[in-house]
């Protein structure tokens, strides 16, 4: 297991960088994923001339599958073509045609599942942003209900898979043939507690409660009764109380235990961005600015992971439509209880963006390329 | 057929009030127009101790379908009894056993093309929220495709049915069997336009521009892509241009033609309310306070309808889940190009609200009771 | 001081019902609460040809102050008079002068410090929506830098001031003459942590952790950077972190000191409503079911109080607009860890909704009259 | 006057471009417009390692004045420091030490009317987007009742001002040393309608109806009543009725009259983005084909502007955060009534895009450079 322990390698020891860009593809450009991805690769400054190969679903008819970029998503068109960017059934012999190196996986996670087998058997690295193989431990990886056509091939690229977020795996990545890109949720959480919990400073016998909230885009494309707007506006719920799925990805990154941390999400009436508000005890009086300089080492060689100034903290506003985490805090008058703010943009740091930044680490190129 | 000049009494020609309240039933109480209904019954004072009988779908067998009230609408829980409103299967046992005088539609517009005349002819008076039985012409009421069991009845039906304004027709719905109660955007833009077109103030060779945006409950419960929060939220887009049926409601209420008047819906990101801006031209350079004093007579016995002074407009704020239509206007110095402002919220005085004033009409009650 | 323990009479032992409606005045109508208890009194059955006086700031010359209702919430404008509800300039002789028993002050805490003196001598009764009289001890009242014209007589007012919760303090607001009515965030925390505090099932040692979320009109009617429509739409920010002034009625009402709870306000992107998500420990391995019960006894007589079955919990969307507060929880599968969710509409249940609830019961009529 | 006709010269023909970038300021930081303007030339590829000169608000002491961009806009920091882009208080020296070849208004346009003159006094470019100097006709004008020191020197200069609208006036642009930054309103009326006037498809007899909606931003950042969320959120309000200052900008660039145009804006409760939908009647009856081939013959070369294909039509989602203007339309099956639908955003390509194509074409870049 490539990811066994939190790494955090923060200095950044590129191997040499790629100077031609790979082919790249994605599958499931129909979703919010989709389409940011799309949107960051179409501009990024190493792929120009270079677009990558939109896919659609699989087991589609040819003739009812031919779609454009800009019909799904008519934000992406350009000025004069609208046809610009079409988007081809999905099939293993036109992903290999066109030369993939590297695919994107925005699909559903039994997708996920069944495709990186077939892709990893082509030569084709894969940068899967669904939750099939972000979790080492069946029992967490239980509420995903994933099943294998070759169990054992399978749980070899498990082993191998490495959890895609960059400030904790930066080495692992660069050498990955399998990245599982993170869940929204959890990063937010992860980019908060890690250099805490590394600086061993957390009171973890208390308990750490996660109380996160995100926009409408977290619940996916597929029109329901809770996307609908009369549900979603003006309106707070919390859901999946005790039971968020991302909970795993916490466990097995933090090397903490279920009874340690406590993981409650809302639904906010807004498009896209989470905020958590993480409460912890330290187990000694600490100061500020010492909280500040664990912070401030850990991600010193981070680009796209910004420390707010005591006393501001993170507001979701900040962070939508960038690919940066924010982080920031407040320390009670009794140097023990501490609150933690992390905000990104669910889309894009929490997801599309932060797969860009694995692309760009496995191409040996600085992490922020094309996301800033 | 009943209505078919603006009739406009003014004077409150009550015939002798009712001193026992009427019996009544809601069909269809899923969706929004169904739960706003309830909730105005439940809370009518001349309905104290006689709470609606509440109705669902068709079809379903007994044991499925009993639900409450507090499941599907939580707003309107009590406290202390999760159970206080059961919502029966719809049957015509179940409405004539408990005595039904006055049935409510709030249903599909081919069921209640259907359920009508069984209404009628058991002797229940309907008021019909959908869009139904509001059409005289056949090429207007083409637009919901109806198809009738008995083509005869239903055609004396139709010319029997009230088009329920009560600003327009107060006297007919009042000896009303069958009331059909307008669309949300036509009684905007009619409760706008019918004061100066029967003043014969407007320049109808010119044509008429409504150019009129609605929040999303308009558009109904079923989750789609139009009403998921990401389509709807922080957008504005123009639809069903130049084919709203809602339309044929304003031809025949308004006695224009198609092309003396243009209506563009818009959907607006809140979940309730309509501002309708229409534009005209005058007959003769005409000073404000004509316009002022037409409207004025025209609404000085509509308690349900506020005129603004100017310069203040109507805003969709003002009138959200209130029953009150809100109107003013600005004129152009010319003294001829005229803008009328409209604002209602589409599911009271634009729906369920606009359906009580009828009942209140059809029991001599005050047309505003229960609706303050 | 009257309020001392948790006294929670749940039984209804009601005094005498007035029948005749007391005289009120509301002063500080400009702002949100202001209005929407104007809104509150004027449609009170009890009230019906009673209407409140509205007064206006203290110190305008009359020439200028005059003002009417429908000018500043044009939302409570009648049909035909736009001029129905005047505002009067504050003084003393015009509230003695139509015959006011009870004075509802909506205004900024100086001046309820200043004003509720004046009125207890004239014989008036007060409630109070501003948090100037709600905290017995000075230590806890420093936060509003409060300064009292006449020391003694303001400590021995202090102290029979009756902290404004029905559900906790019903039999002393009966017989109170100054009601300070509480903070909105502290209504949602307090109804939810109260009964399971008397019943001492909270494991104080180990803290109580209170993530609130409120709806922008909580901030006040003043436009500020953190009002305006892009700092707070689309947006969420936590606030007065560790440091909000709510918190001393946590720690007087429910008898715990400061570091056994924290409380952080977090900023919604909507107009008004209370989520507050409330985690805690139980002294011993519980089943929900017991939660429950303690729950359902707690409030088996109150009913602007509704509990939601698990696995359901409250919505903002279910009480926006309602004088109610729902509650719901969810217990970890340990049976140790709780989280409580508790929601209202700050306008109301936690304010204007709670004003005229302790008015009913000044009465002697039922709590909830005029609030369903 | 430079622009006295809609010169559109579609076919690029660029000056040489500059291979050197010029220094560029930015004055008026502190508002949206300022903010957005820092981001795209902070991104711009042809400015790296050139940033912009960020400049206050003038008479500020230096002590006082002195911030960081981060400190007003934080969703522009960077990682890592927090005082990356300091603000520095405006004065004429700071501006010529630095070597300023264009300077970006972004200020009141009094503030503008008076820095112009002494900017091209120094030699320095200025592209102004206030509404200073859009207009050429003084009683057009009187709207801003500006006040010139030196009337004669403002007089030529207004002469000279170029209108920044690329689309309409593309090569007097590229030669300009004032270019006055079109009205966010105005641009996406006129580019709209430019290309039918232009083919004289338009029966202006008849008069256009121009009913345009925007987001909130459009209206400033000083705290208002109309501006605080509660006024503007789940609200939509009509303001400026017959009198907004963008007007004279349409009779302008349009050479067309008063009468012969209605422009009449609302307030949506959104951040940002403008829908205009646009009445009018076509001299003849026309195919819907001859339409599309006047758009997009008039914007070939725009790459700025993107047509939607009939049925659809522009939406304000799919323009926010771009720097592009979507139009589309639908005629009526008379062939003679037309609904054009113009959408952009207010502060992109209404504002600080627009800017920045500017300041490409001035350079002789291509247009859209930094802006896709």
């Amino acid at each position: 297991m490539a990811n066994s322990t939190i790494s955090m390698t923060n200095v950044l020891e590129q191997p040499a960088a790629r100077t031609t860009a790979p082919r790249t593809a994605i599958a499931g450009i129909g979703g919010y994923a989709g389409g940011e991805l799309a949107r960051l690769l179409l501009h990024h400054p190493r792929l120009r001339g270079n677009a990558p190969t939109l896919l659609g679903r699989a087991g589609e008819p040819e003739s009812t599958s031919l779609h454009y970029l800009e019909d799904i998503h008519p934000q992406l068109a350009v000025a004069g073509d609208q046809h610009a960017h079409p988007i081809l059934p999905f099939s293993w012999n036109r992903i290999t045609d066109t030369g993939t190196e590297v695919l994107f996986l925005a699909t559903p996670h039994e997708q996920s599942r069944e495709w990186v087998p077939q892709a990893i058997e082509r030569g084709i690295k894969v940068i899967d942003l669904s939750g099939a193989w972000r979790l080492q431990h069946h029992t967490n990886r239980a509420v995903y209900k994933l099943k294998d056509a070759n169990a054992d091939h399978a749980a070899q690229l498990q082993q191998e898979a490495v959890y895609g977020c960059p400030e904790l795996h930066r080495d692992e990545i660069r050498n990955a043939r399998l990245v599982a890109n993170p869940g929204c949720y959890a990063t937010s959480i992860l980019l908060a507690l890690a250099p805490l919990l590394q600086a061993e400073l957390v009171d973890l016998e208390h308990g750490i409660i996660c109380d996160a909230k995100s926009g409408v885009s977290g619940a996916g494309k597929a029109p329901t009764a809770k996307t609908h707007f009369m549900h979603a506006a003006d309106n707070l719920s919390a859901y999946a109380v005790f039971g968020h799925r991302h909970t795993g990805e916490l466990l097995e990154q933090l090397h903490i235990t279920s009874d340690q941390i406590q993981f409650t999400p809302h639904l906010l009436p807004i498009p896209r961005g989470i905020l958590s508000t993480i409460y912890l005890r330290l187990k000694t009086k600490t100061e500020a600015a010492a909280i500040t300089t664990v912070l401030q080492n850990f991600y010193q060689h981070s680009p796209l992971v910004r420390l707010r100034n005591t006393p501001h903290l993170p507001e979701i506003q900040h962070i939508v439509r960038t690919n940066f985490c924010d982080l920031g805090f407040a320390l009670a008058a009794d140097g023990n209880r501490l609150i933690l703010v992390s905000c990104l943009d669910n889309l894009l740091k929490g997801a599309s963006g932060q797969a860009v930044q694995n692309l760009n680490l496995m191409c040996g190129w600085n992490e922020e390329e094309g996301l800033l």
